[in-house]
């Protein structure tokens, strides 16, 4: 093996072809008519993914091991092995109606990278494993996150093994099922650090035509349910003055929503995605409006006074209108902060390859959040066209997804060190 | 017979118990367990229910017949026969979870007119009749007001023979079957004046604690479909200045539905009653919302008024919003005004009589809206329990459906003229 100078490191890229390849090859193992995957985890067609997967990691010389809630790590050695590896993955488990690039674009990034560096014969420091996490979706099992989640202490094995899919069907069982329980002990693995490539599934760096999303920090959410109570009542004989709409007082509650997300710039989000209106006739004024709201951002305290300003907004009303309102929080998922250290990577990667970046905030979950937990981490974003994802027609450009395996490759040589 | 002076006259009264005894036996044909009736136009229930009340009229010396939609004329001849005569009626087939009082009580507080007629040896210049409608309620077979309609030649008698159920079986067949298809020639028919006694199915003059309702007219509507495109997209990854988020917009569409009706004082009603979000899920931004919009008034005038500042407003809001925003109009039933005439006698004889009254506008549909194309119409509204109607826990008071009576009584003798 030669010596490596900066500048023949700093030249190093990824194939691009082959990588759009085996996205392609993975892509057809539960592909649907309309261009997108139906793989959902743990069925036959996951076992499918993982065996192909698994196989591509062999023949690159790596080793395989499989930890007890099925999350496949796949190993390069590096010249210290006492090292903790530099970590890179997602997961290829979809939406029932998914597409071909939201978490298998993680995967097969961080196996590009490592048929890079076999390709040209470089040899780290720190060990170098690409992670293929269990079921990241949540679509069949509940919770979401589940191998991340159980691998950084999130929740319990045990309450992972014992969720069912809606035929009764545990997730301890299918992971027998299709040989992927493994023995090693979930988190019982430390992480150097990790980084994780993900098309963006916003429209953000799109509209700026920008290809690299440097992301700083997900998105932390609180859900709640509000439920506006008036009097149900025809439409014609009803005078205006005396009525008690359910569904108007719903419509401001619904605009003050997406005006408190408007004064927490630029990370507020507001929204109101379903409702349900009582009796939802024609000619009767609703007795009773059930509606969802949604409110991001990137801290704690941030959420917590839109969350204040919500509640103070809805006791006015309640206090204005007469009107009974309720309104009863259903979720929260705190926001995450990445690693500084990898943030600065990420972006120093994207600026020496000379592409456009700009910091982009994760409003989805990812894997990353709980390893976050565990180690420093970070994550990589590219466009996906017009911020679609978790739909058949996801799609993304090939130089993109490229220019996204180019910083990873370089981000993890950062972190892992070329020793030769 | 003994000739009646005016003070005599001026006396006269209806026996509210007698007529509550009757609401309540006709109620029982089609009882629910929870207070309320369903006897749907044309069952066997209906044909009940007009088996009981014909034979209640033939008690009381009145001639039956039945026109070829199956309505039932109940005849108390006059001392000119020549002249046409003066009507009331109303309906008895009822919504599927209905009450006791909507219809029937318009047909049995005009038979219980002819009671206290015959025992107080009442004679009038003009024959009286009482009315009973087919299918007004439109539950079962579409069109609604269907008897009424081709009386007054709303639409043809082949088009309301066709009409089916969900069965499939038409109005023509089921009046055969019921016994209830007539040789009377629809409309051929001539009126002098038409009253209809009815609940009022809404909260006016029970709030106002008022127990007359004199009815100067029925507003007309106009029912649109709304529907706003936008872009569907995640909740998390999109901020908020980049969203096209249909249901924001279409908030402000279903504010300004209520605010163009409160422009147009006294009449003027705007109701969003029925709402659809696409797709409908706790995280997604809507991309799609259709909902309905049911504006009405007094006059053609003032409703194309409303619709010109409806149109108005989602033009600026299209271009504003950049959102697409269609608005179709799928039904319009014009205003009716009753003739002053009628309105005059129903506030005469209340007045008469002594009891509270105030106007009210139907803003439901009633058979005198029909009976006013042909004839001199007007109604007299009592109160309703919390202005509750199409439901099984319809209620009225005693009193004020007896108050209601004495009017009709009253107005149909103005109309009818005593002669001895």
């Amino acid at each position: 093996m030669d010596m490596k100078t900066v500048s023949t490191i700093d030249a190093l890229r990824v194939d691009g072809d082959r990588l759009w390849r085996s996205l392609m090859d993975l892509g057809a193992i539960g592909a649907t008519q309309k261009g997108g995957v139906c793989r959902l985890a743990l069925t036959d067609l996951d076992k499918q993914g993982r065996d192909l997967v698994s196989a591509w990691a062999i023949q690159q010389g790596m080793t395989v091991t499989v930890d007890q809630i099925g999350n496949i790590f796949m190993r390069r050695a590096g010249r210290n092995n006492d090292l903790p590896p530099v970590m890179t993955g997602s997961h290829i488990d979809t939406q029932p109606t998914g597409g071909k690039f939201d978490g298998n674009y993680g995967v097969l990034s961080g196996l590009e990278v490592i048929r890079t560096l076999n390709q040209h014969n470089i040899q780290t420091e720190a060990p170098i494993e690409v992670a293929v996490w269990t079921n990241e979706e949540g679509s069949r099992f509940v919770p979401v996150m589940m191998g991340s989640g159980v691998f950084c202490g999130a929740f319990t094995l045990e309450h992972a093994y014992a969720a069912k899919d809606t035929e009764g069907k545990t997730v301890k069982d299918e992971l027998a099922r299709i040989g992927y329980i493994g023995d090693q002990i979930s988190g019982d693995h430390p992480i150097g650090a990790y980084y994780e490539a993900h098309i963006e599934q916003g429209p953000v760096l799109e509209n700026a035509d920008t290809v690299i999303g440097v992301v700083p920090a997900v998105l932390g959410l609180a859900w709640y349910d509000c439920v506006v109570t008036g009097f149900e009542s025809h439409a014609g004989p009803t005078p205006m003055a005396i009525r008690r709409d359910a569904l108007q007082v719903a419509t401001y509650i619904m605009q003050e929503v997406v005006a408190i997300a408007l004064r927490y710039p630029p990370y507020g989000r507001g929204t109101v995605g379903s409702v349900q209106v009582m009796p939802n006739s024609r000619n009767v004024i609703p007795g009773q409006v059930t509606f969802s709201i949604d409110l991001r951002n990137v801290s704690d305290a941030t959420l917590d006074s839109m969350n204040a300003e919500l509640d103070a907004y809805i006791d006015k009303l309640r206090a204005d209108t007469g009107l009974g309102i309720t309104l009863q929080r259903v979720s929260y998922f705190p926001p995450c902060a990445f690693h500084p250290d990898c943030v600065s990577q990420v972006r120093n990667a994207a600026n020496m390859l000379g592409y456009a970046t700009m910091d982009v905030v994760s409003g989805a979950g990812h894997d990353a959040i709980y390893t976050a937990r565990v180690a420093p981490s970070g994550m990589i974003f590219v466009p996906c066209k017009d911020g679609v994802s978790h739909n058949e027609i996801e799609d993304a450009k090939p130089e993109h997804l490229e220019a996204g395996a180019n910083v990873l490759l370089h981000a993890m040589l950062a972190s892992a060190v070329v020793v030769s």
